[in-house]
């Protein structure tokens, strides 16, 4: 038996057949045209399935399910999408309805971000445990809870919004509407932020070599590496944002790992050591209890893909 | 049939029969005597428990279970406290062995924050809801989580520290060791001392008719009341402490209900009417998804006491 799995981005659609042990057979992707009419996305959608299905033999009839994980808010019992940004049609879509106009196969939905999460407990960085949050750093900060092995989702399916925990009150403006949410700290966008203003604060800063509009997440750690004062003070303030939001998170939460994602993670230890130790100093009963686990997603654009796929389990 | 609800607290034991529907046949309270060793406190609560069934009539063959409402942290599933500053011996006690001792009766233990949210979502404010958080204010600021009609308790027994929030990064020292946490900003000791500040900050107040060492949670409140104006921006910000950490618990979790406890929730509306609005609006997805419902602890000093009864289900 295989499983669909479909990441419907803002950008592209990738598209997959997966096993139950969360491998791919394979798949492939299309840009999504975000401009467009649902109808239209999901005929792509269903081309891709179909391409797919010819291409690797499988008979329609050995999927069991398929899958679309998806950025918005949503209603994942009927498969409606109650609103999302990304999309210029993005309100009180029947995503269930409009892919079975094309396919008699049982489709669940689910966010993103909870979708990456699901993937990375069950088949990635946090295989085998029961419980963990998933915290991905990028334009902003995402979030998925995954407990006893399940999605948690909430009252509404609007809980995990981790990105937008407190963590300045009346702090920097966040694009939810209030102020100093973790996420205007903590993503890569923020870091960005961070990193300019220490830039023109520092006229001295070797991260000056970089014009103000090419700064990105890697410009004050690659001149922090090399010694420079300003930048190691952008990092180390970043990476304590990251351990605070973390602490509360554990605290609230308490899950048996802790998996971060997003491209910065390529920093490596030299990121997430000294943050793990800030952790680990901040929780709550620090010194009294076990340490808590925390490891770096492994599927990478994948996870979106899987466990939209595994969404039916 | 019947169940045995204690609420083991630092200062007072509260013992009472409850029937399956959380209603109190009988109660009793004896001081703890917190500096005994536990066979001493032990060897109390089945004296209480001895009496209250003599009392009332009712076979020791009746009693389905005995609860253990207590600070600390636990060790839910094996009975055992592990660590709690509030008793003199308070470190790896086998709590469900202590009472096997002296009844043999199942014995199930839980935090005194978490069986007070499972009784108020049970029997109490939040009667029917499936999933609701409890919040409450007093020395510190309590938290107890309930998913599908279970205390949810996270990997190590810890989750549901709410008080243990981040609300301001690098804020002012909290008891945990970490610095800014809700518990700092928004318990009725944060209250006292944001008091006592704008009195000294405020020759002219009202407020200043208390002695210092007399302020309590009800000083700002009563003078704001009569319009005094230093007392009304220390009870308009305690509120924005409150919403704001509110809406990250919103955010995070996104429970069915939420509920407020301790004694300043007698100050109504006019705490809690102006935190409701700045919740709303403060939530992630705000204007765009139902209101949150927030609500105030109905159970009083009785919650410990019946959550503690209901761990058996």
């Amino acid at each position: 038996m295989y499983y669909i799995g479909i990441d419907l981005g803002g950008t592209n659609i990738a598209v997959g057949i997966v096993t139950a042990e969360g491998k791919i057979v394979k798949k492939m992707s299309v840009p999504t045209g975000a401009q467009r009419p649902f109808e239209e996305i999901f005929q792509d959608m269903a081309h891709c399935i179909r391409t797919l299905l010819t291409e690797t033999g499988i008979p329609e009839g050995e999927i069991r399910s398929i899958g679309i994980g998806t950025p918005g808010c949503l209603n994942t019992k009927e498969g409606i999408l109650i609103f999302a940004g990304n999309f210029k049609y993005g309100k009180l879509v029947n995503y269930r309805q409009l892919m079975k106009n094309h396919f008699d196969i049982p489709v669940y939905i689910g966010n993103d971000a909870n979708v990456a999460a699901l993937a990375e407990t069950k088949v990635g960085a946090a295989r085998g445990a029961e419980s963990a949050v998933m915290v991905t750093l990028g334009t902003g900060v995402g979030g998925g809870i995954v407990l006893d092995g399940k999605i948690y989702e909430g009252h509404l399916s609007a809980a995990g919004e981790l990105g937008h925990l407190v963590l300045v009150h009346d702090g920097v403006p966040c694009t939810c509407g209030r102020k100093g949410c973790w996420e205007a700290y903590a993503s890569v966008t923020a870091l960005v932020r961070q990193t300019k203003e220490a830039m023109l604060a520092n006229p001295d800063s070797i991260m000056n070599q970089t014009p103000l509009d090419k700064v990105n997440g890697r410009t004050s750690f690659d001149a922090a590496k090399k010694g420079d004062a300003a930048a190691l003070s952008v990092v180390q303030k970043y990476r304590e944002y990251l351990a605070d939001g973390l602490a509360s998170i554990v605290n609230v939460l308490n899950t048996e790992v802790i998996i971060i994602g997003g491209g910065i993670c390529k920093e490596g230890d030299y990121l997430l050591g000294p943050v793990n130790e800030m952790l680990q100093k901040r929780v709550f009963g620090a010194g009294l209890l076990p340490e808590r686990k925390m490891v770096v997603a492994q599927l990478g654009n994948d996870a979106g893909l899987v466990g939209a796929a595994l969404l039916h389990a």
